[in-house]
Protein backbone atom coordinates (compact mmCIF):
# COMPACT_ATOMS: atom_id res chain seq x y z
CA UNK A 1 0.00 0.00 0.00
CA UNK A 2 0.92 3.53 -0.21
CA UNK A 3 1.42 4.83 3.11
CA UNK A 4 2.71 8.49 1.94
CA UNK A 5 -0.66 8.94 1.08
CA UNK A 6 -1.15 8.81 5.23
CA UNK A 7 1.75 11.32 5.75
CA UNK A 8 0.87 15.08 6.22
CA UNK A 9 3.41 17.89 5.13
CA UNK A 10 3.15 20.59 7.93
CA UNK A 11 4.90 23.74 6.94
CA UNK A 12 7.25 25.41 9.08
CA UNK A 13 7.06 23.58 11.99
CA UNK A 14 8.38 23.29 14.22
CA UNK A 15 10.07 26.13 13.20
CA UNK A 16 10.20 28.27 9.71
CA UNK A 17 11.61 26.60 6.95
CA UNK A 18 11.12 23.17 7.99
CA UNK A 19 8.99 20.83 6.42
CA UNK A 20 7.62 18.60 9.08
CA UNK A 21 5.67 15.01 8.16
CA UNK A 22 2.95 14.49 9.85
CA UNK A 23 2.27 10.85 10.65
CA UNK A 24 -0.19 11.65 12.63
CA UNK A 25 -3.30 10.72 9.92
CA UNK A 26 -1.26 7.13 9.17
CA UNK A 27 -1.99 6.84 12.88
CA UNK A 28 -5.90 7.42 13.00
CA UNK A 29 -6.71 4.99 9.90
CA UNK A 30 -7.33 2.36 11.35
CA UNK A 31 -6.25 0.24 7.86
CA UNK A 32 -3.01 1.86 7.44
CA UNK A 33 -2.09 1.63 11.62
CA UNK A 34 -2.15 -1.62 11.36
CA UNK A 35 -0.39 -1.69 7.72
CA UNK A 36 2.32 -0.30 8.81
CA UNK A 37 2.71 -1.91 11.87
CA UNK A 38 2.81 -5.34 10.09
CA UNK A 39 5.20 -4.04 7.53
CA UNK A 40 8.01 -3.00 10.55
CA UNK A 41 7.38 -6.18 11.98
CA UNK A 42 8.49 -8.12 8.09
CA UNK A 43 11.43 -6.11 8.35
CA UNK A 44 12.67 -8.51 11.30
CA UNK A 45 12.26 -11.66 9.91
CA UNK A 46 12.77 -14.44 11.98
CA UNK A 47 15.55 -12.17 13.73
CA UNK A 48 15.65 -13.10 17.74
CA UNK A 49 14.64 -10.23 19.31
CA UNK A 50 14.77 -10.02 23.45
CA UNK A 51 13.68 -6.55 23.51
CA UNK A 52 12.29 -3.58 21.69
CA UNK A 53 13.72 -0.33 22.29
CA UNK A 54 11.89 2.98 21.55
CA UNK A 55 12.47 6.56 21.90
CA UNK A 56 10.40 9.01 23.21
CA UNK A 57 7.43 9.91 22.11
CA UNK A 58 6.68 9.39 18.65
CA UNK A 59 9.08 6.27 18.84
CA UNK A 60 6.04 4.76 21.46
CA UNK A 61 3.63 4.25 19.02
CA UNK A 62 5.11 1.14 17.42
CA UNK A 63 8.03 0.00 19.61
CA UNK A 64 5.97 -1.89 22.29
CA UNK A 65 3.70 -3.32 19.47
CA UNK A 66 6.54 -4.70 17.97
CA UNK A 67 7.34 -5.90 20.84
CA UNK A 68 4.93 -7.99 21.57
CA UNK A 69 4.70 -9.61 18.21
CA UNK A 70 8.23 -10.67 18.52
CA UNK A 71 7.36 -11.97 21.93
CA UNK A 72 10.23 -9.39 23.56
CA UNK A 73 10.03 -6.84 26.36
CA UNK A 74 9.83 -3.03 25.37
CA UNK A 75 12.10 -0.60 27.17
CA UNK A 76 11.57 3.39 26.57
CA UNK A 77 14.31 5.72 25.86
CA UNK A 78 13.06 8.62 27.76
CA UNK A 79 14.64 12.75 27.94
CA UNK A 80 16.66 13.48 30.75
CA UNK A 81 14.78 13.42 34.27
CA UNK A 82 11.55 11.60 32.85
CA UNK A 83 13.02 7.88 34.18
CA UNK A 84 12.53 7.43 37.77
CA UNK A 85 15.06 4.65 38.56
CA UNK A 86 18.72 3.74 37.86
CA UNK A 87 19.43 4.73 34.70
CA UNK A 88 22.34 5.48 32.21
CA UNK A 89 22.48 8.80 30.15
CA UNK A 90 23.99 9.65 26.53
CA UNK A 91 24.18 13.17 25.69
CA UNK A 92 24.38 14.52 21.57
CA UNK A 93 24.88 16.97 19.53
CA UNK A 94 21.75 19.02 17.92
CA UNK A 95 21.85 21.78 15.57
CA UNK A 96 22.16 24.74 18.57
CA UNK A 97 23.50 23.07 22.01
CA UNK A 98 23.40 19.37 23.23
CA UNK A 99 20.50 16.96 24.58
CA UNK A 100 20.42 13.93 26.96
CA UNK A 101 18.74 10.93 26.49
CA UNK A 102 18.48 7.96 29.37
CA UNK A 103 17.34 4.39 29.89
CA UNK A 104 17.34 2.48 32.92
CA UNK A 105 20.15 0.31 33.86
CA UNK A 106 17.82 -2.95 34.14
CA UNK A 107 16.59 -2.46 30.84
CA UNK A 108 18.53 -4.41 28.67
CA UNK A 109 21.17 -7.79 30.09
CA UNK A 110 24.70 -8.32 28.70
CA UNK A 111 24.36 -10.11 25.09
CA UNK A 112 20.11 -9.59 24.17
CA UNK A 113 19.13 -8.97 20.90
CA UNK A 114 17.78 -5.79 20.47
CA UNK A 115 15.35 -3.97 17.81
CA UNK A 116 15.13 -0.15 17.55
CA UNK A 117 12.38 1.79 16.84
CA UNK A 118 11.71 5.29 16.02
CA UNK A 119 9.22 7.25 14.05
CA UNK A 120 11.44 9.39 12.03
CA UNK A 121 15.52 9.19 10.94
CA UNK A 122 16.27 12.77 10.65
CA UNK A 123 20.20 14.09 11.54
CA UNK A 124 20.61 10.25 13.69
CA UNK A 125 21.81 12.00 16.22
CA UNK A 126 18.50 10.66 18.58
CA UNK A 127 19.26 7.13 17.23
CA UNK A 128 23.25 7.03 17.30
CA UNK A 129 22.82 8.31 21.01
CA UNK A 130 20.29 5.48 21.55
CA UNK A 131 23.06 2.51 19.82
CA UNK A 132 25.49 3.91 22.69
CA UNK A 133 22.95 3.34 25.92
CA UNK A 134 22.51 -0.07 24.52
CA UNK A 135 25.71 -1.16 23.91
CA UNK A 136 26.83 0.59 27.01
CA UNK A 137 24.32 -2.03 28.30
CA UNK A 138 25.88 -4.91 26.59
CA UNK A 139 23.08 -5.91 23.98
CA UNK A 140 23.48 -6.55 20.78
CA UNK A 141 21.47 -4.03 18.01
CA UNK A 142 20.00 -6.30 15.31
CA UNK A 143 18.64 -3.57 13.59
CA UNK A 144 17.62 0.24 13.35
CA UNK A 145 13.78 0.31 12.32
CA UNK A 146 11.83 3.30 11.23
CA UNK A 147 8.95 4.43 9.62
CA UNK A 148 10.07 7.26 8.22
CA UNK A 149 14.00 8.12 6.75
CA UNK A 150 15.10 11.78 5.32
CA UNK A 151 17.78 10.60 3.25
CA UNK A 152 18.56 14.07 2.26
CA UNK A 153 19.79 14.25 5.92
CA UNK A 154 21.62 11.42 5.96
CA UNK A 155 21.37 10.28 9.64
CA UNK A 156 22.47 6.51 8.09
CA UNK A 157 25.90 7.82 8.17
CA UNK A 158 25.94 7.85 12.07
CA UNK A 159 24.58 4.51 12.74
CA UNK A 160 26.58 2.86 9.47
CA UNK A 161 27.66 -0.35 11.22
CA UNK A 162 24.01 -1.21 11.74
CA UNK A 163 21.31 -2.80 9.73
CA UNK A 164 18.67 -0.16 8.81
CA UNK A 165 15.22 -0.63 7.93
CA UNK A 166 12.98 1.72 6.95
CA UNK A 167 9.29 1.97 5.65
CA UNK A 168 9.34 5.09 3.87
CA UNK A 169 12.02 7.32 2.01
CA UNK A 170 11.87 10.87 1.27
CA UNK B 1 -1.16 -13.08 37.16
CA UNK B 2 -0.23 -10.42 39.82
CA UNK B 3 0.80 -7.89 37.92
CA UNK B 4 1.50 -5.99 40.71
CA UNK B 5 4.94 -7.93 41.19
CA UNK B 6 6.16 -5.77 37.82
CA UNK B 7 5.18 -2.56 39.04
CA UNK B 8 8.16 -0.52 41.28
CA UNK B 9 7.91 1.72 43.91
CA UNK B 10 10.19 4.97 43.71
CA UNK B 11 10.29 6.76 46.94
CA UNK B 12 10.56 10.76 46.03
CA UNK B 13 9.80 10.50 42.42
CA UNK B 14 9.28 13.03 41.09
CA UNK B 15 9.73 15.16 43.95
CA UNK B 16 9.94 14.14 48.00
CA UNK B 17 7.18 12.31 49.98
CA UNK B 18 5.63 11.10 46.18
CA UNK B 19 5.86 7.20 45.98
CA UNK B 20 6.48 6.62 42.23
CA UNK B 21 4.69 3.43 40.99
CA UNK B 22 7.38 2.92 37.85
CA UNK B 23 5.62 0.38 34.98
CA UNK B 24 8.88 -0.12 33.47
CA UNK B 25 9.72 -3.63 35.19
CA UNK B 26 6.06 -4.52 33.17
CA UNK B 27 7.01 -3.00 30.10
CA UNK B 28 10.39 -5.02 29.87
CA UNK B 29 9.12 -8.28 30.76
CA UNK B 30 8.04 -10.10 27.48
CA UNK B 31 5.38 -11.51 29.20
CA UNK B 32 3.86 -9.28 31.64
CA UNK B 33 3.93 -6.97 29.02
CA UNK B 34 1.65 -8.98 26.34
CA UNK B 35 -0.59 -10.22 29.10
CA UNK B 36 -1.15 -6.51 30.64
CA UNK B 37 -1.96 -5.39 26.62
CA UNK B 38 -4.54 -8.37 26.55
CA UNK B 39 -6.30 -7.53 29.88
CA UNK B 40 -6.54 -3.79 28.70
CA UNK B 41 -8.16 -5.17 25.71
CA UNK B 42 -10.79 -7.79 27.52
CA UNK B 43 -12.28 -4.44 29.85
CA UNK B 44 -13.28 -3.13 26.18
CA UNK B 45 -15.57 -6.21 25.45
CA UNK B 46 -17.60 -6.69 21.98
CA UNK B 47 -17.93 -2.83 22.06
CA UNK B 48 -17.20 -1.14 18.82
CA UNK B 49 -14.55 1.09 18.97
CA UNK B 50 -13.73 3.39 16.13
CA UNK B 51 -10.45 5.61 17.43
CA UNK B 52 -8.21 4.92 20.73
CA UNK B 53 -6.98 8.32 22.47
CA UNK B 54 -3.67 8.10 24.46
CA UNK B 55 -2.03 10.51 26.35
CA UNK B 56 1.41 11.42 25.75
CA UNK B 57 4.00 9.62 26.72
CA UNK B 58 3.38 6.61 29.00
CA UNK B 59 -0.62 6.13 27.47
CA UNK B 60 1.30 5.55 24.13
CA UNK B 61 2.56 2.26 25.33
CA UNK B 62 -0.49 0.97 24.82
CA UNK B 63 -3.31 2.91 23.57
CA UNK B 64 -1.73 1.90 19.48
CA UNK B 65 -1.97 -1.63 20.43
CA UNK B 66 -5.72 -1.50 21.68
CA UNK B 67 -6.09 0.23 18.44
CA UNK B 68 -4.93 -2.72 16.16
CA UNK B 69 -6.52 -5.28 17.80
CA UNK B 70 -9.78 -3.38 18.24
CA UNK B 71 -9.44 -2.89 14.50
CA UNK B 72 -10.00 1.29 15.12
CA UNK B 73 -7.52 4.26 14.81
CA UNK B 74 -5.03 6.12 17.45
CA UNK B 75 -5.30 9.43 18.05
CA UNK B 76 -2.67 10.63 19.96
CA UNK B 77 -3.20 13.50 22.67
CA UNK B 78 -0.27 15.89 23.37
CA UNK B 79 1.25 18.40 25.61
CA UNK B 80 1.06 22.46 24.51
CA UNK B 81 2.98 23.05 21.27
CA UNK B 82 3.74 19.02 19.98
CA UNK B 83 0.96 18.54 17.30
CA UNK B 84 2.05 20.50 14.19
CA UNK B 85 -1.68 20.68 12.23
CA UNK B 86 -4.63 22.18 13.22
CA UNK B 87 -5.67 21.39 16.59
CA UNK B 88 -8.31 21.90 19.73
CA UNK B 89 -7.02 22.22 23.36
CA UNK B 90 -7.95 22.30 26.95
CA UNK B 91 -6.46 23.36 29.90
CA UNK B 92 -7.02 22.37 33.14
CA UNK B 93 -5.81 22.59 37.38
CA UNK B 94 -2.56 21.30 38.48
CA UNK B 95 -1.37 20.79 42.33
CA UNK B 96 0.37 24.39 41.24
CA UNK B 97 -0.90 25.91 38.25
CA UNK B 98 -2.52 24.62 35.03
CA UNK B 99 -1.43 22.89 31.91
CA UNK B 100 -2.64 22.38 28.61
CA UNK B 101 -3.22 19.42 26.23
CA UNK B 102 -3.97 19.16 22.39
CA UNK B 103 -5.58 16.81 20.03
CA UNK B 104 -5.92 17.32 16.11
CA UNK B 105 -8.98 18.62 14.87
CA UNK B 106 -9.42 15.74 12.53
CA UNK B 107 -8.79 13.18 14.99
CA UNK B 108 -11.94 12.20 15.70
CA UNK B 109 -15.28 12.68 13.56
CA UNK B 110 -18.95 13.22 15.09
CA UNK B 111 -20.61 10.26 16.90
CA UNK B 112 -17.02 8.08 16.65
CA UNK B 113 -17.21 5.64 19.52
CA UNK B 114 -14.01 6.74 21.57
CA UNK B 115 -11.79 4.29 24.27
CA UNK B 116 -9.85 6.90 25.82
CA UNK B 117 -6.39 4.81 27.59
CA UNK B 118 -3.66 5.95 30.03
CA UNK B 119 -1.42 4.39 32.40
CA UNK B 120 -2.43 5.87 35.50
CA UNK B 121 -5.57 7.30 36.82
CA UNK B 122 -4.93 9.91 39.35
CA UNK B 123 -6.01 12.84 40.52
CA UNK B 124 -7.98 12.81 36.90
CA UNK B 125 -7.03 16.06 35.95
CA UNK B 126 -5.28 14.89 32.88
CA UNK B 127 -8.24 12.03 31.93
CA UNK B 128 -10.97 14.81 32.42
CA UNK B 129 -9.39 17.34 30.04
CA UNK B 130 -8.82 14.50 27.32
CA UNK B 131 -12.49 13.69 27.83
CA UNK B 132 -13.55 16.97 26.72
CA UNK B 133 -11.60 17.25 23.51
CA UNK B 134 -13.19 13.99 22.49
CA UNK B 135 -16.47 15.47 23.49
CA UNK B 136 -15.86 18.86 21.65
CA UNK B 137 -15.15 16.89 18.38
CA UNK B 138 -18.30 14.86 18.99
CA UNK B 139 -17.29 11.69 20.09
CA UNK B 140 -18.43 9.52 22.23
CA UNK B 141 -16.66 8.30 24.92
CA UNK B 142 -17.78 3.85 26.09
CA UNK B 143 -14.80 4.11 28.30
CA UNK B 144 -11.86 5.41 30.52
CA UNK B 145 -8.76 2.29 30.43
CA UNK B 146 -5.73 2.42 32.86
CA UNK B 147 -3.21 0.22 33.84
CA UNK B 148 -3.11 1.78 37.36
CA UNK B 149 -5.71 3.75 39.36
CA UNK B 150 -4.65 5.49 42.76
CA UNK B 151 -8.11 4.88 44.62
CA UNK B 152 -6.94 7.56 47.36
CA UNK B 153 -6.52 10.29 44.91
CA UNK B 154 -10.32 9.81 44.18
CA UNK B 155 -9.76 10.87 40.13
CA UNK B 156 -12.64 8.72 38.99
CA UNK B 157 -15.02 11.24 40.19
CA UNK B 158 -13.63 13.93 38.03
CA UNK B 159 -14.43 11.85 34.97
CA UNK B 160 -17.33 9.56 36.65
CA UNK B 161 -20.39 9.74 33.95
CA UNK B 162 -18.12 7.50 31.97
CA UNK B 163 -17.00 3.65 32.31
CA UNK B 164 -13.86 3.20 33.82
CA UNK B 165 -11.56 0.40 34.42
CA UNK B 166 -8.30 -0.42 35.75
CA UNK B 167 -5.82 -3.62 35.84
CA UNK B 168 -4.13 -2.73 39.35
CA UNK B 169 -5.40 -0.22 42.32
CA UNK B 170 -3.53 1.07 44.88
Amino acid sequence: MDFKKYIRDVADFPRKGIVFKDITPLLQSNFALKSAADELLKFVGDQKVDKVVGMESRGFFFAPWLATQLNAGFVPVRKAGKLPFNKISQTYSLEYGEDTLEMHADGILKGEKVLIHDDVLATGGTSSAVCKLVEKLGGEIVQCNFLITLDFLKGDELIKEYPIKSLMHY
